[in-house]
């Protein structure tokens, strides 16, 4: 299933030079690209790697292709943003690949009557959909996911296997969600009465926008009274939790491991790194770039990249920075004793 | 379906001032509440708003009703703790709303005939329950839970779609268990023996108390020799792995991502911050708070609020930081050297 | 089911002294071991508590039986490695007492006519096994498994209940996953655009290695072009997430809720406490120990043991602690002044 050149500018845009018959049968990094292959550079250092290369055809920036073009020997696809490029040229040769799961319902899914599948929808075995749930065209509900009444999934959304999607909760079109991730479940809300907790019901849902993908075993809670919101175009990795009447902004990015209390207010194209933990009730503007492993107990309010973890080090040396850390307080006031004594020092020569 | 005033104070208790025949259809807080809502007050700094509240009735305090009685239109309900009075009346709105589940088992349930399932228990499609489980009264077991053989159920037990329960574990009555949620994998468990890792196997069980809530995607694992314990009342959020052997006291909360390695044994009423981490082996004794993303790395003795995280900062100032934490230990010489050289100064001018 | 002495020492070696004809009907801890158990000591600190068990047989080390030894009035296995011991003869009990599952494929599963299922391969109810799926013999697949197209999995390894393992993923022999575990779901990988993210399809998949455990609820996710490799003997806690292209090497541990994110390559012989978390594109060499809580942000390219966690404190010192952290900048800078004023008071002595 090879591809001419000129086939894939014409769906992809780009300026060809070269051959535009040659035929590449797949896209792959320099390193390992071979004769039947397409690559890329997107990284200026890999700019010699590039020049050498025995791949049929290479996508590059305008700027690298000034400096290169004549180095190379194969056809070049130039293109604003050579990277961007590459994962539509991969998306296509994927989509080439696949095996389309066939449209209707598995005879041992477990079907509402009172649920509207759109006939192009796939619903793969053992499946549960309960009543008033909608199925939009090309849908994909994969085996053993579970939609709890009244939901709705857009068109062209594709539920991988064992996904949980409760009562009420909505996702908008050509959403992904991976295996194991859990919409809707009640958010974490108790009133405190003589040390016992009564708990708070959640009858708000989740609703989630367009182009949203969300990780394998990733959980986002229902609202207690109003609904917590995922924007277009925001991408969860694995193993994320979003508490309660969360919010958060169109084409933000989270990856693996990050926590978000409830009722915190997340802007548009911010990005979290992995386990990054961010308390409730709290706001950060759009804009903010939040490094792993940080822990963010206050609103940010300004655009920028924010840090907060402890340095690794060799175990020992840590234990002696770990235990002077305890003892900052007294570490200032000796500076502070210091500054005393220097000050009373140069007052008396005086 | 809404609800006069007296019937709520006839279920719940609190003094009625007002108009008892005065129906509502719903509770709602007080920035959105309208006509035909309940609100309450349980934030002081909340009260000027109550006052200019259009709700049809407020619940509050004895003290915020002598501050602010007056000043109201609607119906009030004083109470002593108004929070959980609104937990009450918002529990009592929702399960006027839900639709209760069918008594009896699915027919495309795999339920073992040596399994004892009460008559009042309903069962959903795809559930697997296998030889020797007990399940109580009222219990509700949805769509596509598997529950291992010998484990017991109590009643009105809630497990949501898709919970995970391994042979021999129990849980007691009035329990919620959140989707994905796996109660009773093996623990960790492992003898070392030239670099190779020699499994131990896992056979205690999980035994869960009355009133437990468990979030979604939480893991509890089974006891290697003796049960994991869960006390009456304590509420985990989402994504919480608790290790084997573990003991948690009654009435203690956690938030989202904690994690407890195996055979902790924490006390009562205690309350851990999201992603919390406490190591194994140790004790955490009753009343002991510990704030969002701190590492418990010692038992803790004496109640009270532990913190352990590294603040947040802009990026630049976090390096900063860091690299001077790196190097705390050079640090604390220099003051120490600062300190004899003032010595020497000050002795030589004697 | 209890077992002589004689049986044990044969299948599992070790020197035995006492009577060989002694019957022990389980394995138990120092602290519970009654008459009816063998028991064992590995920590030295329990040897006067050995001496005094009443268990019937004690497993000990050749050192602490010549301390030891004629005190305990029991029969004795001497091994170099008495916890190793003690893991193989609970093996031995629990397997005694386990019931196997039995050989076949039940009715409720879902099997492709194209997958190939070893005859002794045991297959649970509401399995979903996709084309091309091949299960080696004596493998066991309990009850909600899903294994996606073309997937294999090798002789005796065993999923428990609904494990997701996507098209084409691997795993050797002898392997353990435990429930809610998702193998193979996308790498997060996106190329930016404008703002917006494009997906990079995840086309490589995840290959395991003998010998390895998988925690409950833990995820790995398949190779954006190549696989992500996980090598024999690894052991997973729960909660743990792999991300793309991660390699781990043989016999490496990683304890709950660790996180690893893409192309980190990690070697043989690690461990790595509870929530460490491990950035990507780094390398870890073999026999590198990484403390719980502990970020790893940059390669670690020597062994030993690392540590970088806040240390945990009262609240109240935790707060002017952090505050100081914070500023720690401003600090190091008070002690260049305290040096300066220092010198230039020495040197106007002179």
């Amino acid at each position: 299933m090879s591809t001419r050149l000129k086939e894939l500018v014409e769906r992809l845009g780009g300026q060809l030079v070269g051959d535009a018959d040659i035929e590449v049968a797949g896209i792959a990094p320099l390193d390992v690209a071979g004769t039947t292959h397409i690559t890329f550079l997107s990284n200026p250092k890999l700019r010699s790697q590039a020049a050498q290369s025995s791949a049929a055809a290479l996508i590059l920036s305008t700027g690298d292709d000034a400096l290169l073009g004549a180095d190379y020997r194969g056809a070049r696809i130039i293109t604003a943003n050579p990277y961007a490029y590459f994962a539509r040229v991969a998306q296509f040769f994927a989509a080439q690949q696949s095996i389309p799961p066939p449209p209707g319902i598995h005879p041992t899914a477990v079907v509402d009557p009172d649920a509207r599948i759109a006939p192009g929808a796939s619903i793969g075995p053992l499946v549960v959909i309960e009543a008033g749930v909608q199925v939009g065209d090309q849908a994909v509900i994969d085996a053993g996911c579970f939609i709890g009444r009244g939901a709705r999934i857009g068109e062209a959304t594709h539920f991988h296997a064992r996904v949980t999607f409760h009562a009420g909760c909505r996702i908008g079109r050509r959403g992904i969600v991976h295996s194991g991730a859990v919409i809707g479940a009640d958010g974490f809300g108790f009133a405190h009465e003589n040390g016992v907790y009564v708990k708070i019901p959640q009858t708000g849902a989740v609703a989630i926008g367009d182009d949203v993908e969300i990780g394998a075993n990733t959980t986002i809670d229902r609202g207690a009274l109003s609904d917590t919101v995922i924007e277009d175009g925001v991408k969860l990795d694995n193993q994320i939790q979003i508490g309660h009447n969360t919010q958060i902004g169109a084409h933000t990015a989270m990856a693996g491991c990050v926590g978000v209390a409830g009722s915190a207010k997340i802007g548009k194209y911010c990005t979290f790194g992995g386990a990054a933990m961010i308390l409730g009730h709290l706001t950060i503007v759009d804009g903010v770039h939040v490094s792993a492993g940080s822990l963010v107990s206050r609103s940010i309010l300004e655009a920028g990249q924010y840090t907060g973890f402890y340095p690794l080090a060799k175990n020992a040396d840590w234990e002696k920075s770990a235990a002077i850390v305890r003892n900052l307080t007294s570490m200032r006031e000796k500076i502070r004793e210091l500054e005393k004594a220097i000050k009373s020092l140069t007052e008396s020569r005086q």
